[in-house]
C-alpha cells in the first residue's frame, strides 16, 4: 500500500475542522523548506534540515510572539532564552541532526544577514533529533550551503512529510518517522482562526504507539516486519512547532506549546529519559516591529477564556501531525545497513478496523 | 450495578503490576485521611479535607525530595516557592475546596506545632479544587478541626474513593468526581520501588473522556442520565499527588510529577483555562532531616537513565487513579438541588465490551 | 534624631526624579491600606496586615498585567500560579505574618465577594514575612477584621512606613525594619511613567548593610545600641511589590520584578537561605476586563528596548524604599521583652558624612 | 600604570579569605584555557575562546551537578536544556563570540568525541557575547582549530585575565573588559571549601560602575580618555560560571547562580535590555558517572542551611571577577580604528583614596 497520510486511510483525529491543506502552512505567511542528503557514498548520508519561517521570511524584522515548552530535555533548541525573556520569535526556525546543529545556527544568522527582507535572526532557534542510527552522522554531511537551500526552498503550500529534510533518518515507536504536520480551524468566541503544528518526530517505544486510542502498537505483532526487528537503543526526541495565525500574546502562545504535550501523549509519548521533547508556539496575528521608536499598537488581545478551543486545536493538530510522518515515512535502508520499517498501512487498517467495525455500531 | 474500583469492572490501565492496595498508600510510611462534611442544613454542605501524610507524620523532622510540576495555573497550590527552592517536601499535603484554603493552611500548621513528632510545618503545602456546584461554598463548612480530624484518621492501608474528603462535592468530565488512587510496581536497574498516584478530580468536559484509549465519553449518550444532563459551566480543576519510596532526587521527582501530564492526557484532560492542573511528586528513598548540623549522608541516587519505568508508571497510575474516582463516585445531590450522576457502570461496560471483544480477536 | 525618610537626611540614592510622595502611591490608582495590632494583653501583639490595591480597588473586575520572581523561596507568596499562567494580576495584594497567611488568605477574598465594584479575588495574592522575635506568633492575633480594615484604609496619598501594617513587627539588617515605599519617574523614549516600589523588610545581617554604597554596617560599631545586641538567630525574608502605570506586558513586570534584586543586592542582600524573597510587578497601563466576551482592545506597547529606564527605575526606587523603612522604623519592645533597635539616625549622619565629604570634594 | 588584578591595587572585595590563586582553578580539577585570535589582516580580528574544563576534562565521563540561572537573556548558552532536566553538567564550558557559537558548540561535541578520556560532550555547554565594535565579527576568525587550541592549552594554575580568549574583544561599563576570575575559601558548618567564579565581561554603562560601593564610574571624569568617547551603542552582556568543590546538589547549584546576580548587582549590573546575563554554577563534590548501570553511591549532602557562606562567597568572587577583568584588560584599538579604553588605574586610585581616607579614620 502506497504510503499516505493518515486521513486518506479514514483515521481521523478529534472533532475540530483541519484547514485546507491540513499542514502547517494554512497559517496565512507560514512557509516550510526541507534540505534532504541522501547518498551512500563515500559514507552514508540520511540527514537534512527542515526549516519554518513566519511571515513570509520577515520575522526578523516583524517579531511574533511565542512561547516554549520542555517536556524532556535531552536535546537542544538554541534561541530560548531570548524567546522566553521577552516572549518573542525573531527568526526562523530550523530542524536538523543533532551533530550539526551548531553549524546549521550560524549558517541560518548568516543568511539573514544578507537579505534585508528578513530582518537579522540574532539569536537564531534551531533545534535537533538525533538521526545516528540510519545516518552517519559524524561525516557531517550538511553544510551551509543546506540550509540556505532550505530557505530558498520555503513556501506555502503542501508540506512534504516523512523522510524528508530534518526527519530524512528520523525513527518513531521503531517505525520509520521524520516530518509530519497537520492544521486545525478554531472557531473561538473571539473569532476563527488557524492552528498548525509541524512535528520532527524521533520518539517512542512500538509497544505504546496509539491511533486515535487504538493501541496499534501492542496488537501489530513484530512479524509485521521482517526478523529480527532492530531498533535503536534508546527512544529518542520529538520536536513540535506550533503556529498560529490568532493575535495570542507570549503566556497564550506557551499555554499552545505546553498542550503539546497532550497531543504526544494520545499517541504515546511519556518522554523518556533520552528524549529531547522541545515544543515552540508562535502566533502572527500581532506585530511587533524589530527596533521600533515609540510605543507599538496592538491589535485585541483575546481573553484567555476563550482559549479553550485553541487548547483542543493544538492537541488534535500535534497528535495527526505525529500519525501523519508515521503514515507518510517509507522504509529505509541506512548506516552498517540498518532497516527502519515504515508502519505497515495495511496491517494498521487491519487493526483499526477491528475497532472501528464496533465505533460505528 | 454497585460502584467499584475500575478494575472490578475488567478494565485495566497499562502493563505494569499494580502494588497490593493499587492505592498510593503502597508506598511504605504514606498515610492517607479524610474528614467528610455532608449535611443539608442549616446550608448544604459537601466538601471536606484529604491530607496525604508522608512518612507516617514524621516529614516536619525528616524531609524527602520532591518536585512540582504546573500544567495550568487556575488553581492554588501553597508551598512550592520553597519546595522549588531547595527541592524538599518538609509537611504533609492537604486537598480541599477553593475557598478554605486558607483556613485549612493555617491549620494544618498549627496541627504540626502541637505534635513534636510530625516536625513543624511552616510553610505547609495545601491545594485547592472548587466544589461550588454542589456545595454551597460560602458557608465555610469546615473548620480547624477537620483538618485535625483529617490527620488524626491519616493511616496506611486502603483509601476511600469517590465522595471523600477534599473530593467530596467534585466532578469530573461531567460525572460525579472526587479522589481516586492507585500505584505500580516498578523494576527498574536500579531495583524494585512502588510508584503511587492520589487525584483529587474536578476537571472536564464528557466528549474527551476516553478510557483505556476507548472514546467512552462519545460513546455514552446523553440519555444515560436522566434529563436535562446540568453540569457546571465551566470545566474545573485536578490535583495529582505522586508518590514514590525510590530514592530520587528533586529533579528526577520533577520529572515525574510532569509526567502525571501524560495519565491525564490519555483520559482526556487538556488543561482547559479555568483548571488548576497542579501535580507534585515526592520521593522517600532519601532522608534529610531538618536542621542537620553536619553533612547529611545520602543513599545511592537512581540512575537518571533507569527512570522510564517510573514515567511509565506514573503515567499509568495516574490515568487508573483518576478512573477510579470517576468509577467509585456515587450520584450526588447537593446545593440548589443540582445532581452530578455518577458515571453508569452497565453503560460502560457496554461501551468497552464493543471494543473489547474486538481486542481479544 | 527623629525617625524620617532617607532623603531627609540628605541621602538620595540614583539619578531618575522621585514622584511627588515618593511612594509607590505615585502610580495613579494605587492605594496602600496598613491595619496595625500593638498591644501587650493578654499576649504579645506586635503585627498587622498591609494591602496594596491596584485600580482603585476595581483590580478583580479589570485585570492588570504582572510578572514574577523568586530570588529566594523560603516564604509564601499564594496566587501565582494563576499570575504566572495567564500573566495577570487579578486581585489586591496582602502582606502580613507568617502563621496568618491562610486566614489573610481567605477573608482577602471574602472581601472582594462581598463588594461588587471589586470583582472577585479568586485566587488573591498574599505575602508573608515572620515577626515571631518581637510578636507572640502563635496567639494569632490577626482576624479578618484585621484584613477589612486594611482594605478599607487603602487609599492613595502618603503611606505610612516603619512600624506599620505587616511590617509591624519586622527587623532588618538587625535594625528595626518594616514597611518601606519609594518611587521614579521614568522618561522613556515612549513616554513619561511612574514605577513605585512598596518592600515589607525582615533580612538581612548588620555586617552587609551598605547605604549608598557606604559599608555603614561594618562602619557602625556594636556599641550604637546598648549591649547585648540581641537579634534573631536567623535572617528572614523580603517582599517587593513593584507598580508602574506603563503599559507593561506580563514579560515586561517580569524582567521589572528580577531587577528589584538589583536594588535590594545593593544594600545588602544576598538572598540567605531562610529567606523568603518574592517580587511582584505588575502594570496599570493596560486593561483587560474580567470576562470579556469578544477580544479586548490594547492600547501600544512599549519595546522592550525602551525598558533601560524602567530597570533602573525599579532597582533605585527598591533600594531606597528598603532604606525608607529603616531609617522610618522606630525601636521596638516586644515578645519576651527583646528589644529591636532603630537605625541610629546620627551615627548614620556620622558615618555617611565621612564619605560624602570626599565625595563632594 | 601597569594592567593588575584589583587587589594589587589595595583594593578587595568583601570579607571572606581567597584561593591561593584568587581564580576559579583554585577549585582542584578545574582548568582555564584560551585561545586568542588578534590581528589586522585580511580583516580585523579581536576575538577567542575561553573554556572551563572540569575535572580535568572527564566531565564527560564523570557529571557534575550544576544549576542555571537565567538575568537577563538577551544572549545564547547551549545545552541547558538538558542541565535543567537533570541538574548535571555533562560537558567542558566554552565562551565565545556571537556569531560562532555554532561552530563552537560543534567543535566541542567534535573534540570530545576523539578523546576517550573526557568521556562524550553530546550537549555540550557554549556561551557567547558581542564582540562586534572591536572585531570585525563577520569575517568569522575563529575555527575548530582553535577551540581544539583552547582545550588544549587548559590547565590549572594562574588565569590569564584581560584580552584574552573569548574576552579579547569585550568591553565593561564603556572601558575595555574581557575575562576575569576570582575566588573563596568557604568555611561551613559543612566544612572547608571553595567557591570560583570567572566571568566574561561586555556589560554596563560607565555612570553605574561602582568599585567596592564607591562610585568610581560617575567620579571618574569623562577626561580620563581622549575624547571624544566612543563606545558601543547598546550595553551587552555577561557570561559567569561558578565552580565549587563541595558536594552541592542541583537545587544548591541553582541557588548559586542565582546569587551571581548579587555580585553583578554592586559592581552595577541591572540587565540592560540587550544584555545576556546567563550564569551557570557547577560543584564537582558529587560524581555522577555517565551510564552507570546501578545506582550510584553519593557522599553527603550538605544542609540547605549551611550554604550562606557559599552565597556570600558566590557574591564575593563574581564581583571581583568583574572587577579583575577591567584591570587587567589592556587599550584595544580594533575594527574601524575604534579604541576602547582600559580603565585608568592611578585615576581609580585617585578616586578610591577619597574614600578611603575617611573609610580608615
Amino acid at each position: 500500500m502506497e504510503r499516505t497520510r493518515l486521513r486518506n486511510l479514514g483515521i481521523s483525529i478529534g472533532t475540530a475542522p483541519t484547514g485546507p491543506l491540513n499542514a502547517i502552512t494554512d497559517v496565512p505567511g507560514v512557509w516550510v523548506g526541507h534540505a534532504t542528503v541522501i547518498h551512500d557514498e563515500p559514507r552514508v548520508a540520511r540527514t537534512g534540515v527542515t526549516v519554518i519561517v513566519p511571515r513570509e521570511g520577515g520575522i526578523g524584522r516583524d517579531y511574533a510572539f511565542a512561547g516554549f515548552h520542555r517536556f524532556n530535555g535531552c536535546g537542544e533548541m538554541t534561541g530560548i532564552h531570548w524567546l522566553e525573556e521577552t516572549g518573542l520569535l525573531t527568526s526562523a526556525i530550523a530542524l536538523t541532526n543533532t551533530h550539526q546543529i551548531g553549524m546549521v545556527h550560524d549558517a541560518l544568522a548568516e543568511y539573514s544577514f544578507t537579505r534585508s527582507h528578513y530582518g537579522a535572526f540574532y539569536l537564531p532557534v534551531v533545534a535537533e533529533t538525533f538521526d545516528g542510527w540510519l545516518n552517519d552522522l559524524n561525516a557531517l554531511h550538511l553544510t551551509k550551503e543546506h540550509v540556505f537551500e532550505a530557505m530558498s526552498n520555503a513556501r506555502g503550500g503542501s508540506v512534504p512529510e516523512g523522510n524528508v529534510g530534518g526527519g530524512t533518518g528520523m525513527i518513531c515507536h521503531d517505525f520509520k518517522g521524520g516530518i509530519g504536520t497537520s492544521s486545525r480551524r478554531v472557531i473561538s468566541k473571539s473569532g476563527e482562526y488557524t492552528v498548525g503544528a509541524l512535528v520532527q518526530t524521533n520518539y517512542g517505544d512500538r509497544e505504546q504507539l496509539r491511533i486515535d486510542g487504538v493501541p496499534v502498537g501492542r496488537k501489530l505483532g513484530f512479524d509485521v516486519v521482517p526478523s529480527p526487528w532492530q531498533t535503536p537503543p534508546e527512544s529518542s526526541s520529538i520536536i513540535i512547532v506550533v503556529a498560529t495565525d490568532a493575535p495570542l500574546l507570549s503566556d497564550q502562545c506557551r499555554r499552545l506549546a505546553q498542550r503539546a504535550t497532550t497531543g504526544l501523549a494520545r499517541v504515546g509519548g511519556v518522554g523518556h529519559n533520552t528524549s529531547g521533547d522541545l515544543f515552540l508556539a508562535f502566533a502572527t496575528g500581532h506585530h511587533i516591529p524589530a527596533g521600533a521608536d515609540a510605543p507599538i499598537p496592538l491589535g485585541p488581545m483575546i481573553p484567555h477564556q476563550h482559549l479553550n478551543p485553541f487548547f483542543d486545536a493544538t492537541a488534535e493538530a500535534v497528535e495527526e501531525a505525529i500519525l501523519n510522518a508515521l503514515t507518510s515515512a517509507e522504509t529505509m535502508v541506512g548506516y552498517q545497513g540498518r532497516t527502519a520499517y515504515a508502519l505497515p498501512l495495511d496491517e494498521l487498517q487491519r487493526v483499526m478496523d477491528q475497532y472501528r467495525l464496533k465505533k460505528e455500531m
